[in-house]
């Protein structure tokens, strides 16, 4: 996608193969910059602290992490304690482990001074096919989008959409974004509610960024007000991404996602969720009692970050002093909420059935 | 109720009588500071400016602005202007307009030399009627959550909340946390969770420095996360307030709520409105379709006030540049999702037949 004009990527390969190049999300919007990881320790850190986040784009970078560890040392005790340190990293999104378990399995059979330049090929293959599915994603909710604009012929197309499910998050395009920058270029008149997403902002800070890049019109709400425009006539669909989806279809996403779905079904709207296959967990059924959450740092949520008076990036205190906070970075949207899961295969039933018509050969 | 053992209200008649002194809410957690309101601008601009806020107190401080117009001038044009002046500083809560009707009704038929001490002595009496009246709603609150914690015997008794329907919204006690003073008084062991309430974080710089100023054990999440909780059976009952309950029960309150009340429908957790008599609008049936909603700043959703790392209060930027914010301020959650309602005169149905049940004389 376009940042004033020029194409980026989330993450790509340095001159000489030996670092991989992302773009630090935690300074967006206010300060677009990139950072290079050289080792797996930083791939490591760049996942933990949101450096680079979103379930594909996770994936990706573990998968580069395993290689540059392995350009260092390609034993299997390198190989093994890469994998577990990058595993260890975010525990809700399911990708990252599918990623690096690709990776792994591919290299683990290898003589160990093959291991980093397989590494690095599959790890690039699984960009480049991240891309893929997202486009192919983007082109199955296009048409979804089309056809219940057409319902609706002389009037603005809104959609409400939570956290960012965009190219931010994924190599290119996006997942639940993609559909939207289909809908834009093909001449959709399309505007976006953005859910800001406390309480990281990912909503505010980098779905209104992209969107604002692209020129698609959107405007930022905070994470109260979707119910209210439901309610109202305001929304004609919802689209979000997932972190983790299990075998019968329940959708673990950012917080605050199932409080959308149910304002959706509430108000009759349709709730959809765009996934790549490399989510889905077929371990797993139901999603509220079996996918572990993530509790991240309290001082996410008595605190936030922001443009300061001066421009500076700074943090400013909410909460009174002593008022503890707890934090939980995901829900669980039961599939009995979602109206349709938008996969790169096609649009399907978020149900065992719906999935295993789409996925039997998996 | 009290701040570092001092007890208070959130507004008092100054001495001489001719200005009112207010917490300013504005500043809290950080800073707790109190400001003389000194004539009808002053207190118009206050409520406009939310230095005041929440629908009792608003009354009491309208009631007041009156008393304070007519102390400068007692006509007749007087008192018509002070009158729109005060009603127009916020469209939502209905008792404000009760209150000044209140006030404006007594006052009207009196010669005007009687007429700024006759609204001194009514703002004086709504006052006092409103601590009572909120004293009383924590009664019967209280045994509602004695009867539920009755049945879990040895675990916390878990309490989520939205937005600040505590003493600072009211001139004492609260309505939706009195219950819960009286709980913490009585020994229940209880635990709060407390909304932030984006944008304006009344939870989190209100009522959790309630809370903890009293303290009850509470901790802060964000809005998005009550629903995670909920499905994790973390929630044992929900509590807001209400600016406006419709005559067949639907209840207007800071936007949010109405997601909390599905998410609680949802689980099967008890979903209760506390109000005064006063926020009864029998004007208005059907919430959503008739209540005005206010649309405040969209800059209260693009940027965000906190606490810096040097200590004094400082605004930041949240989204970009460029992307534009709405922000209605409330939402209505239908009677359907209302479990009862917790009224000074006592608990009843969220319906028509309900509220003429215990208001039949009204």
């Amino acid at each position: 996608m376009k940042i004033d004009g020029q194409s980026w990527r989330t993450i790509w390969l340095e001159e000489g193969g030996r670092s991989v190049g992302v773009i630090d999300q935690t300074l967006l919007p206010h300060r677009f910059t990139t950072r290079s990881l050289s080792s797996c320790d930083q791939a490591a850190e760049a996942i933990r602290t949101m450096v680079v986040r979103g379930a594909p784009l996770i994936g990706v970078t573990g998968a580069y992490g395993l290689m540059l560890a392995l350009q260092v040392d390609p034993s299997d005790a390198s190989l093994a304690a890469a994998f577990e340190q990058l595993n260890a990293t975010r525990p809700t999104a399911v990708n990252l482990r599918w990623a690096l378990e690709r990776v792994r399995d591919l290299v683990a059979p290898l003589p160990p001074e093959q291991r980093a330049e397989a590494a690095q090929a599959e790890a690039a293959a699984i960009a480049d096919e991240d891309v893929a599915m997202c486009e192919a994603i983007g082109e199955h909710g296009l048409a979804i989008f089309q056809e219940l604009a057409a319902a609706r012929p002389g009037t603005t197309f809104n959609v409400l959409t939570h956290c960012n499910a965009g190219w931010l998050a994924t190599v290119d395009w996006g997942t639940a974004l993609a559909p939207i920058y289909k809908a834009h270029r093909a001449g959709l008149d399309i505007h976006v509610w953005v859910d800001e997403t406390r309480p990281r902002n990912q909503g505010a800070s980098l779905t209104a960024y992209e969107l604002g890049r692209e020129g698609v019109p959107h405007t930022v709400i905070v994470d109260n007000a979707g119910g209210h425009l439901m309610q109202h006539g305001q929304v004609d669909a919802v689209i979000v991404g997932t972190d983790r989806t299990t075998r019968r279809g329940d959708v673990c996403n950012k917080i605050g996602t199932y409080l959308k779905a149910l304002a959706a079904r509430d108000n009759a709207i349709p709730f959809y969720v765009a996934l790549p296959a490399s989510t889905i967990d077929w371990q797993i059924d139901d999603g509220v009692a079996e996918i572990p959450i993530e509790a991240r740092s309290p001082k996410e949520v008595t605190h936030i970050q922001g443009r300061g008076p001066d421009g500076g990036i700074t943090s400013v205190q909410l909460s009174p002093d002593g008022s503890p906070g707890f934090n939980p970075a995901f829900d669980v949207t039961p599939a009995r909420l979602v109206t349709a899961l938008i996969t790169e295969r096609g649009v399907v039933a978020a149900s065992a059935d719906g999935l295993k018509e789409l996925y039997g050969d998996v």
